[in-house]
């Protein structure tokens, strides 16, 4: 067994006291002073799920010495923003469910949540200017408008046949890495970490969240529903051209082929079914799963110079995990 | 002639040379690193229309003292967390123009702007950190939550016939009147205003902005769209209870009626025209009205420890025209 399947809870349980704190901490920090709000800010945080990016903040600040009061907060802020991007995105996608529970917009309609990942958003960001330190404010502004950078551009280019690698990455890298990134930087800035050291944490978060995406575009394609508990095959019914299907499209007779695919007016499961049956798909798929592996061994390279301890073992495992998980 | 039908540009003339280095400026900030995103900047820059929130931060800003750069970047963030509600506005509204020119959900569906709109607050958000007085943010990323919180409250009460006056004035404060009393606030503040001198001006800011949300208000129920431009009867057919409305709800038959007409499934057009007909609009119209010129006259009485200057001449002329402007 490898350390990549064991539960996530297991691999984070180093930081198990801090993510309890941060989360009884977040309920407080959201109180609305109006009651109006409240079952909406509760719907939204039930959307908190794996918390991979506090816990790095708080890993990556153990590794580098003592973690505090502003550790807390990066974790806080982080896990807002993603919190308030994923609001959004179900409002983009039109989606009903999130981890088994209805979405805000499946609830409130769509003007609703428009309103409440702003609400949140702006609570991230009234967190961080708090804080007396203004590079966790800085960091994350920036971030954040990356993170939307690459949204819009992926759907600009839906259905874009010219699509290619550099610019999957590119995307891939704005709308989800540099949070990682950020939230690695930002736990080894707190601990007092030298700006080298900073990069290196910096690195490892921006590999992991490059590898976590290709996973994440990987397992839209793979796998039963009922098993992993999610709809497969929303990114090609969108136009969303990942990896695997990059790399399906090298060959030219077979890229107008899937193009045909996507491109027919058929459900979601239907197309999905057809790619499996007439494509090589699961060679796509190994190819991309072997690049997110060398994305996470090329990350942990970067930590190589950390000395063994419990903190540094958490963080591989972590890497480990991202590639190794099926939800 | 009252300075209140001056026309905007002469009131504002006194900071003329400010807000076109503001607009030269922001053109620059929001360039995106990827030329497809700048069609969409460029649209949301064309949002950008009286520009009284920028324009207050300068005045204030002079009154007190001396306007510098942090003033640019206050006037800057205002603007474009201004910039940022209106694109998430329209997609709400489901609106289509704004400002003679097609809104962007209109030319490119509704999930660019949402991502947008995002992109706008983030870039807001960034320009604020890098200030090193953190005031700025703090205010800003404080009011920005209140105006999400204003605009929830609202929908959430559409069609609530429960809906009261002091409701109503506690989510104009929120969606409009703090953003104003901010942008006077920061203006004082960042030309060394005394303590008790930035409350004033925050004073007038506020008051300013709540009979700014009256007028407005007001606006959707009176005159003619072909003259003033702009579809009428929106809140009412949305169920909106604005001043006007509560007013003509004080006598339990009228309000009966009201609402019987609010609920029917009529169009817009023909449910103003019934408004017209069959209900004393024009008195509750004019007691509105009234009560918006008390909140800038209160709004001005702040600032009335001032000595005499443009600036001081320019803030009271703008209040004046709040309330007698027709757009």
């Amino acid at each position: 067994m490898t350390s990549g399947t064991l539960p996530l809870n297991y691999l984070t349980s180093l930081v198990r006291p801090e993510l309890e704190r941060m989360n009884l901490d977040l309920q407080a920090d959201l109180q609305p002073e109006h009651a109006d709000l409240l079952p909406l800010v509760e719907q939204a945080s039930g959307y908190r799920g794996k918390q991979l990016r506090p816990a790095l903040v708080f890993l990556s600040g153990k590794v580098c010495g003592e973690t505090g009061d502003e550790h807390l907060t990066v974790a806080k802020v982080v896990e807002l923003l993603h919190t308030a991007t994923l609001v959004h995105d179900d409002v983009l996608d039109g989606a009903s469910m999130r981890r088994q529970m209805p979405t805000v917009n499946a609830l409130y309609g769509s003007e609703i949540p428009v309103l409440l990942g702003d609400y949140i958003y702006a609570r991230a960001f009234h967190l961080s200017v708090q804080m007396s330190d203004p590079v966790c404010s800085r960091v994350l502004a920036e971030v954040t408008r990356r993170i939307c950078q690459g949204e819009i551009t992926q759907i600009l280019h839906r259905f874009d046949f010219s699509w290619d690698e550099e610019r999957y990455f590119e995307v891939i890298r704005d709308k989800t890495a540099l949070l990682y990134g950020a939230a690695c930087r930002l736990g080894a800035h707190y601990s007092g970490a030298s700006q080298e050291q900073v990069e290196a944490f910096d690195r490892f978060g921006t590999e992991l969240g490059v590898a976590f995406q290709i996973v994440d575009d990987c397992l839209d394609l793979q796998g039963d529903e009922e098993v992993v508990g999610k709809s497969l095959g929303t990114d090609l019914r969108r136009g969303k051209l990942t990896l695997p299907l990059l790399f399906l499209m090298r060959e030219e007779a077979v890229a107008l082929r899937l193009r045909a695919l996507m491109e027919s007016e058929r459900e979601r499961g239907p197309m999905l079914l057809e790619l499996r049956a007439n494509f090589d798909l699961e060679s796509a798929l190994d190819e991309a799963m072997g690049v997110a592996r060398k994305r996470v061994a090329l990350g942990m390279s970067a930590l190589e110079f950390l000395p063994e301890s419990p903190g540094r073992e958490a963080m591989m495992a972590l890497g480990d995990y991202v590639t190794s998980r099926r939800l």
